[in-house]
């Protein structure tokens, strides 16, 4: 955690708000274990009683991806089948499915947006059982749900989110461990190589030099590690302005591989584990095409690559790896964005809360 | 249906595999409306004497866009929750989640991705009703499913899917209609309207002259107008290889607008009606940008961009436009691809079965 090279927060210097929140994040991750954990354990036992059956997830930008997070572990560490909610068919068609036995998860750092506020009121009096992960107790979508989760990361001063997405993505984590008799014990190593992933900051500067003038971007994973691709992208493109394409690898080769040459830069999220696995043959058939393939995951992974970001997986169960892996990818886009001249803390037209109703 | 005006089908030009496909649509909807709806329409009684009170779409590529479509047409029309399906939570972790009383649909042209064979077979050995929309009756996934619906497109050669596209939605919107009774009679109006959209080529081709030299593209839409929004940025991106960003219009605001300025031009899918009503307020931020904004809907909306493609929406419900609006937009992807010297029939580096697994 040198301070000589993790960036300025003081001072006047471009992006130092957001490099602020991105140094904050072991400190919020710690805070979250020990403070947090018992609460929402007991928010998790309280629904655990009520045997949900179904699973909607609720949220938009970064918080989208946060609850594309939960979709995974439910699915594959709870067995319970899981959506994520199109808040349009209630806001703007009026839909009242019967929701009897189906839990909502509305993800929210503000708590604010409208469209989510009324979307979850409209699915608890459809008799769902309605659960709000926020930053904010005293939110309008923590008041309209049954239960709140506090991701306790405090307030968000920059625009693009850092510290409350990985804050969002341990607290579901916890939430879901909770929901099946687990004390989230392997999130434990998260906070100090959180600390370790922060102090290697000149690494993601030299990497962000190959992407000075790039006009686009490709942003391949798969399983546990999509998420963290399609947050990746949203961060690129709210900071720098450069058209970042996200794709589950699967997806990939259904068309937008076409795409993809040594004009289009590719950066793979490789968890350890099987999501990195099933990623092999895609990662395969980017290197038979002439990528240039940079990839942020194990060291053989890396190695194979035409550059990258060497993550600590070993000791690391898969399934909390996302909570690491978006960190290199958000000072990646900090410094893209500095190289290019422009100020990670003022990118342009976007508001805090956004009003969509 | 002048010939003059539409791409010439014949001899060796380029497209000329795609060009017939997208012309054949008018057709294509004729029969399934014809041959098709009745097959469906039994499907749909037998799955709806089941009372499924989930429903989950697998699905990838363009299908998975169609998918989409039917989730919108689920939850307004049915009233029932859905999710997207994530294969790889089957295919990669082995999840089993309980699937009693869950309806599985999927989508798929060729009816052979292995993924989507697997993962489908599992949803149907844990307990799933299920569902299989293809083009080939004799295909894995119509073997592993219960049930079959086939959209009776004909071979289709090129790489990029159209016509089955727009039979997927129509067999989709059938099905959903019969789950509930319906007859699907709104539907009647669309072969002629897709004949009578098909023969404004040139119009298409005027505006394809805007994206010559497009490095990027953003498409937004909302409600039932959002697949198509995806389809045409996947219709863009495998034929010219522009990276065509797509978004709801809630989320464009929630942080890609910073990329939006008059290098970034857009496109919006408006569709007539709620969901067009809700996309009101994003297009009145895009404008307030300065965007270079094209719109693909109403002629009220049209009048009021930068240009546009006036849809017929007079008579049309809502809920079946979406399988009118993606015309104009295969179109456009296939001019702008001949505009820039490539042929949209050889995309780069495409099979028509992509073997993910």
């Amino acid at each position: 955690m040198s301070s000589v090279t993790t960036p300025d927060p003081r001072g006047d210097a471009p992006g130092r708000i957001m490099a602020r929140e991105m140094a904050e994040q072991p400190a919020v991750l710690r805070r979250l274990l020990d403070e947090g954990a018992g609460p929402v354990g007991r928010v998790a036992q309280e629904i655990a009683a009520r045997r949900p059956r179904f699973v909607l997830l609720t949220a938009r930008g970064s918080s989208d991806n946060a609850a594309l997070y939960a979709k995974y572990l439910i699915e594959i560490r709870l067995g319970l089948p899981c959506g994520l909610a199109s808040m349009s068919t209630t806001t703007a068609y009026g839909a009242r499915p019967d929701l009897t036995d189906v839990l909502v998860v509305a993800v929210s750092q503000s708590g604010g947006s409208p469209d989510l506020v009324d979307s979850t009121r409209a699915a608890r009096e459809a008799g769902a059982l309605t659960l709000a992960v926020t930053n904010n107790p005293d939110s309008a979508l923590a008041g309209v749900c049954e239960h709140h989760v506090d991701i306790l990361a405090g307030p968000e001063r920059a625009l693009p989110a850092t510290k409350t997405y990985t804050a969002s993505l341990l607290a579901l984590y916890l939430f879901v461990e909770g929901l099946r008799g687990g004390d989230g014990g392997p999130a434990r190593v998260l906070p100090d190589l959180a600390e370790q992933l922060l102090a290697r900051h000149d690494e993601v500067r030299a990497l962000a030099a190959r992407y000075r003038f790039a006009e686009r971007m490709v942003i391949t994973s798969r399983g546990y590690g999509y998420p963290t691709a399609k947050e990746a992208a949203l961060k690129l493109m709210e900071t720098s302005y450069i058209p970042a394409l996200s794709y589950s690898g699967a997806d990939l080769l259904h068309g937008p591989l076409a795409m993809v040459d040594n004009v289009s830069p590719v950066i793979a999220v490789v968890t350890g584990g099987k999501g990195g696995e099933a990623l092999r043959p895609v990662l395969d058939r980017l290197r038979g095409r002439g990528a240039d393939l940079v990839v942020i995951g194990p060291r053989e992974h890396v190695e194979r690559a035409s550059a990258g970001f060497v993550l600590p997986t070993e000791g690391v169960a898969e399934e909390v790896q996302p909570i690491l892996e978006i960190i290199p990818l958000q000072l990646l886009a900090h410094e893209v964005t500095i190289a290019r001249g422009q100020d990670p803390d003022a990118p342009r037209a976007l508001a805090k809360v956004t009003e969509t109703s």
